[in-house]
């Protein structure tokens, strides 16, 4: 069998470093070309010693990404740049799947507003394929251009859709809570992130509102199926002193008490490789997840309240390896392709 | 002037440490001795090296303390200990101030049922003064016994009683979202809380129940002047892998939209040495308050729910620093005597 | 082709999740039984909860494992226990690898005095193979019985082995500083290892003398060819603040200024397959080989002296994975199979 | 008494905030100015939200300071400004506290080797009293300008000084491993202390050669006084991945065997505030002294050699709280005001 050829663009990010991690493991690809405007040259295992033996390529220019041929490729990148890129990819019939913000929002003048630009290639949004599988998995395997997701609204999207879909819960009540790693804010020499900022150190950021939310809000309401009131959702995001991981705990008014919860996340994840509900009472923990694509679901009950918690690792499921596992569908791999080794313990 | 003559009964744990700390310093006592039947004859800086030069005790047995003839005790002892002690060091009139939840729950009943035991002085729980001194200061400078407040309860309060007090909330919507650093599980050798099990994680526990919720809705209703609708509050405690620090981020529904909520906050703490609201738009921080006595909160608006965040040292405003207050107030120091020192940056 | 038949005994420390997370993605083996006095009956997965989907066992009591006839026993069991049940499991022709230190030290006089007790199986000492690969391969691939190097011997022993071969450096100069994170204490509840105690802090321990230190002797005299003079070392361990790593700093008198010592550690490691001479002037870091078997090593010459670094994580090339790379050489499995995935980062 | 009058040049980084936490609860001075080029205007308590209530300054230009007409100055800058700020200062007769590396090393050719540019204020390099109380405490309390030790080097002269001095070792057999917090390399955004590169990593660094080491040498063979041969040491440093915290553990060829090192050390900081010997065959903990300006050390014999450990906190004894202690000289207050908290537990 031919190796499907990848290109990586924004390859010095943590998510490029992920994909590359993941991809030089699976066995139906071929890294060809990773690339960086400001490391082009330089050996890719310079600034990921733990890809030595690995992967033998240096950082190359994006601008010649397109001539290497790949047959698809990942944009590991800040939002705005594969939004400028994306004609010239895609007149290559080159397939793509963006880890960025800039194909998913379908109201284009919502994006505007949180993303604080105009929109470079409005003509692709239409065409981009939300990249979560565990909605839109045949429309991903078909898809040309896949808009992962971000990895918070990965874990509230999880968390309330059999909610949502069943029509369980006042689509208006929804709070989500989470707590993300000093991951989530990427590879990038800020002093609030420093270990002597960061560590010891719990607070809420973005209170005033934060970019992920029109996101959810999407998602969530593309489930709806039983009403017409659309689904609201306040979400407040919290800093924590790990290095991975994400915990959403997602709570919302139940408008009946006679579904048996616990049995209505089993069938709805039932066959989704990468979702696990975890035994009535659990507390899933984000170092379960780490470093790999599942996420853990544990759905409680307070009064008339549901109270649903999800972990997963931003990165892997909360990037990279959803990426992974949407390049799977789309190249006719198994779903979970290069994304099977389970967490470290401890670790 | 005489020094006051300070006994604690479990001085081996956390919060007995964080009085030690605190007390060696405070100029109008002196600590005459710590009680450990575990440790009973070895010096305490054996535990605490950090003490050495600062205290010349060994652990004593805690029977012999009456003996001693303190003016003030405090337990920093688990449930179950003060309340089994109490009679004895109360016919002594020696004052007490009790870190435990022993003296917390006015209503015996619930006390039992959460603690699962039966209590053993059910004739001092109405005389125990709840020792949050933003609310009950001058009760409890009059009063003999003291029953400070769990941690996550003082920031929780201390983030609802202004929207409570004046009436601005729905008492029944309120969600209390909250971290706390690892210390707040005690100095006891568990696998959970090991560094290996507990550092790069992030879960949420007890999402079933919590022993420091109705202490919270007691005290929440408590305050409520403007409605027969009772207080409640679902509260969700997240186990953050750092050593100190609370953080509560607390959501209710407002039930109007023309108050100034910067404003009621910063009237109703403005006298308060302890409690700093910050400016508009701000995020607290855990570590600016670390190992201090403060309680930082901030006031946020998103449509029609407040969104409250406040951060505290677990161990010191959370713990030993609020009783160091609360015996301030009882032997007539001022309030913030052994308080003073600000918190390290980094640190 | 038929799949070798693997028990551990012992199975509920961190050198046993190891192995097991390790073994499952292995092809080439299967699990059958693993063992726990105290936890036998319960699920793996209930301790383990990152191995649910991966491997479906209970623990089972370990006098019941010789009848699952396994083809290799792992013993992960604190030292004393694979000695005791070594006539047993040899007797069924059952193939041992122990990853403790029961077998490591020829002299059973020194292992007595060093670990407090009688040996149990003299016998079996002198049968033993000392599971370093990068030494003893052959020996290795046709042994009844490997005794895996502990963590520390392993860097330092890589670290100093092609300078000894060579007759480089005065044996008796060798200090050897190492550091390692927190599961080197195992997965046992005990204060010093908290989070609470065990992070924000930094320390040298058991500086008096510390078991490894004839391990470390031994492994490093049986590779001197070229001189009488036994070598000594003068081991100083230190407990560093994180999960995973063990990182030596080993420093010693160089005999001849005319080496090439670059070029001596290239050649010597050429054709191993997890020992990793980085390029002149690094700097290993035990983030980059976390969760991985390779050992990274750097050599810097200070005047007279040699200063070699060595980076390996504790649980895998320390412990686990070391002895995976043992199985593979006694199964007659490729010498890296189920350990080539490259490390996270971050992570 | 009036109080002195400070200002601090270079009061953005952490020796700056260190040096701010204390002085703000120091009785005998206050902080008059507080200087930044880059966040002139901006109030301190922004950076530094821990000293809300404490300091009620906005950052100046430093051009001003003088201005300000201080009676102390420290400079808590990167080397190179205080020697080109010295001449200005000193004319107007304000006394000098450098906390850089400027005035610390004797020999001017050997800064300018290891600093890499030409010194500015030469004539200042023999005024200059190397500020570290345990030797220089009469010459501080007479100098105008003394060069605060950088933070290894007072941990491994600590160490080694009493032996020197007793001529107990040889003086070029001196290897120092030390391990320092993040916090050593400053409030600077660089992608190396990011808390996701720092966290859960252990590496040597400037293996090759750092800094500090011609500082040591010199600080060393100044104590020397029993011998011709030059005191030499290899200095090896290490990143830790904590805050705060610097611990050496220095090794050295003991030429006698017939001294009470216990009672040498004992002895020789008998009188010493800030230097504790721990009790034979203990370990000294960088947290136990967490944001303390005390050194503990513990001594040990191996064989024939000496391993001494010293640990203290970077920031406080290895910068802003030696500053403090050598200002006390230098004003007449006693060597401890301002100094006397003992470290949080945990913490």
């Amino acid at each position: 069998m031919n190796l499907v050829k990848i290109a990586i663009i924004g390859g010095t990010g943590y998510t490029g470093a992920e994909l590359l991690r993941l991809l030089v493991c699976h066995s139906g690809v071929e890294v060809i070309a990773v690339s960086s405007r400001s490391e082009a040259g330089k050996p890719v295992t310079d600034l990921f010693p733990n890809l030595r033996g690995y992967l033998d390529l240096e950082f190359s220019d994006p601008n010649l990404l397109v001539e290497a041929k790949p047959d698809l490729v990942f944009f590991a990148t800040p939002h705005g740049v594969a939004q400028s890129m994306m004609k010239e990819v895609a007149a290559q019939g080159i397939k793509v799947i963006d880890l960025s913000a800039d194909f998913r929002i379908r109201d284009q003048e919502l994006w505007e507003t949180w993303y604080g630009q105009r929109h470079q290639s409005p003509e692709y949004i239409g065409k981009a394929v939300y990249g979560l599988p565990e909605v839109n998995a045949k429309a991903i395997s078909e898809a040309e251009l896949v808009a992962c997701p971000g990895c918070y609204p990965t874990s509230i999207q999880l968390a309330m859709i059999p909610l949502l879909e069943a029509g369980l819960i006042d689509p208006q009540s929804i709070v989500a809570y989470s707590g993300s790693g000093v991951s989530g804010a990427g590879r990038n020499a800020k002093v609030p992130y420093l270990l002597t900022e960061a560590s010891e150190n719990f607070q809420a950021y973005a209170t005033a509102g934060h970019r992920h939310e029109p996101e959810i809000i999407q998602g969530l309401r593309d489930v709806q199926k039983t009403t017409d009131i659309p689904a609201e959702v306040l979400f407040l995001p919290h800093l924590v002193p790990m290095i991975r991981g994400i915990h959403s705990t997602v709570v919302a008014d139940l408008v009946t008490k006679d579904a048996d919860l616990q049995q209505v996340f089993e069938e709805r994840y039932e066959t989704e490789a990468f979702v696990e509900v975890l035994p009535a009472g659990s507390q899933p923990q984000t170092r379960f997840v780490k470093g790999t694509n599942y996420c853990q679901i544990a759905v409680h009950t307070r009064g008339n309240r549901v109270v649903v918690l999800a972990a997963e690792d931003n990165l892997t499921k909360g990037a990279a390896g959803q990426a992974i596992q949407c390049m799977n569908l789309m190249c006719g791999f198994d779903e979970s392709s290069g994304l099977k080794a389970p967490a470290m313990l401890p670790g």
